[in-house]
């Protein structure tokens, strides 16, 4: 799959008064339900479904703290040129296995990981080295999650 | 000093496509150098002399990452309307103190919670009350950061 | 140096009284379990029924550690002048948030939070600010728990 | 400066051994599985049946980590003179208790140091102990831990 | 629900003589300098000088937590009987190596252990070991503040 | 059960040859100072000076640990294949950046990404998305210590 040609969101984007923006108290709300969608629907296009219902789970909540996550983490900084996608990956999962703190996340950028080129092999060898900066349980409670991904998408057939 | 009737940034904002803004190899970058001044200028006269030196030092290596900072951060999260200004200070003070990280960082925003309107007492009562959920070195070093603000306002005459 | 004699502080200091306490090997317990239910009936009073079954499961193990829970977070600290209960509740939320480690406690803690008179929306800003100081996944991970929080007043009709 | 040619070290030097070690492109395994076995089955021994299935869910995906795991922080690190395994397992019940991100090896590690002769009460003081260096709801969270090894136990006959 | 007038726990608790003991305004202070100098010359003999200043700097601005740290981590739980002093400091070098968040306590701690009863070479090991459970860096950084540790008491003949 | 006269594994397993390996206690050191000190050299001309001052300082102290930390960081994991020394380096900034406990290890592997074909942008780029998944602080932290190992470098010449 070739992604060279996308960052994230594409034009003509979005954001006009951060505080007409998020407040839920303007009349208009610049990041618009039909974006958030479409921006959603890429996301999902990259990373599978465990973006989709993570996010989707956040958005009954606080539709203003979904948005804000697709808008600032992918909209303005995993879209950034200077970084290919697939290091991106890299270095999220490698942040999130040695934090330790977020499974559900992890679990979600192991899968985009794999959407935008890296190889299982390659996700375990970042699991593995984190042993060394982290600490082996953080390593081993990575591989676990690496495990329920990986057999995820079997079970999706991709 | 009376603060309530602003939040962070004034418009006219801001933002149009992120790719552009922050890339470095854009002609127009959305986020102008005077724009980034003047909200520098703000920041710096709700948290003293500390937030400005560290976005500084940041600014001649990374001046995407010290305009993001602004601009996220100061610009879209802590200017929502939802929460008052002091007890977004307390929530911050709490956290920085609890992660134990960001010693900078979190001298810099006990210097911003004192001039929202926090008083010493209660940044002290919110540093001790980490004790009970970081531990007590936690609260330990909050409690020296704490130390180092306050005498360098006392010498700055605040 | 043979210090197996000793434990830490020799006679005639206070800590004689707290060895008494809390050995569970004297015969007077300072803190009777008579004490202890109604300063639990008390926490529950405030914070609803999720702190009750949290340390009522711990007081089946360690009746020492449930106490000391009770006696020296909610009886010394949270109970300091100082600081008002909505304050602390507030930077309680925003550590265990960034901290990540004790979704069990965020969740009594927003629940407490809610009944000393945080509005919802005030404890979604506190977690949503997380993000800034945290990242995001600390603050997708602390609105999910808000959420159950949420949803289990609502069927419990508070 | 091209390096794609190398990994780290080049030979004469034992890396090279490493390296057919884990590859799992070598046809020599110097870790074979008979001895993974071997000393798996003696881990277990010390440390019943958490250690037994948490390394033994990770073989399936990650032979390697398994192997390692059982190679470093058992063959090389626990096996070292210097300090008794009693006060070893008492210093890793501590930091797991006090990081908070490993219940599963926390609990792994409360069921090794029993094995080993530490007493209940002795990893109870251990736990209650972590309050005062990590805060309160990583002891509640290390004793609810603790709790379950020992019902497990109990179960178990042991 | 209007809780404006209260703290936390209402008379008749002990949570009253607890805020009476901390608060500052009391006439009555439970922990008196004079206890708290006795209980602070204790602690010196058993951990040297790094307690002592670590304490002392804090008490200038925060007497009370100074107080506190005296009472609840060393009198109420350090001097809990359950468990030997020598194992209690190879727990706390522990979770302060692994958590790494805190070198100061950390050196404290290290002094403390040798103070009663480590030998250098075990607070070695339990060093080392925490590479195995919070990584390599945490395991060097603990083995950095031994190193400084060890060189004092050399210089100051212990 | 008295298990004072094993150490962990019994022979006839690999774990005896550790044991002489890294005791300081044995006849034959299997990592001998002569190898040491080779790959300490390679690892210097790939990772600059700050590898080998810190490993340097460790050695007075601990020659094991510095043993240990070449010969399995660098000689075991590091030197996998699976995944190039670039991706490698990417995810142990990405991993350090977060964490936020290890600034002179952080330092070291800016300088060793530097040295196997990481550019300055695309290493500032791995710290900037680290204000995503681990707030902003991590990400300024980690940006001045991106600024101090350029420095040094451009004073080195390199």
């Amino acid at each position: 799959m070739d992604l060279s040609h996308i960052y994230f969101c594409t034009p003509p984007l979005h954001i006009i008064s951060s505080r007409e923006k998020y407040s839920g108290m303007s009349d208009t709300e610049p990041i618009s339900d039909e974006r958030y969608e479409r921006c959603l629907a890429q996301l999902e296009n990259m990373g599978g479904k465990s973006v989709q219902s993570m996010l989707g789970n956040i958005y009954d909540l606080s539709p203003d703290l979904a948005k804000i996550t697709v808008e600032f983490p992918y909209g303005e900084i995993i879209s950034r040129p200077g970084l290919d996608l697939r290091s991106r990956q890299i270095a999220t999962v490698a942040a999130l296995t040695a934090l330790g703190t977020a499974p559900v996340q992890l679990r979600a950028h192991i899968d985009m990981a794999l959407a935008v080129g890296c190889t299982e092999e390659e996700i375990k060898e970042v699991i593995i080295q984190m042993a060394v900066y982290a600490g082996f349980p953080a390593a081993l409670n990575g591989m676990a999650a690496a495990q329920e991904v990986f057999s995820a998408r079997e079970k999706r057939g991709v």
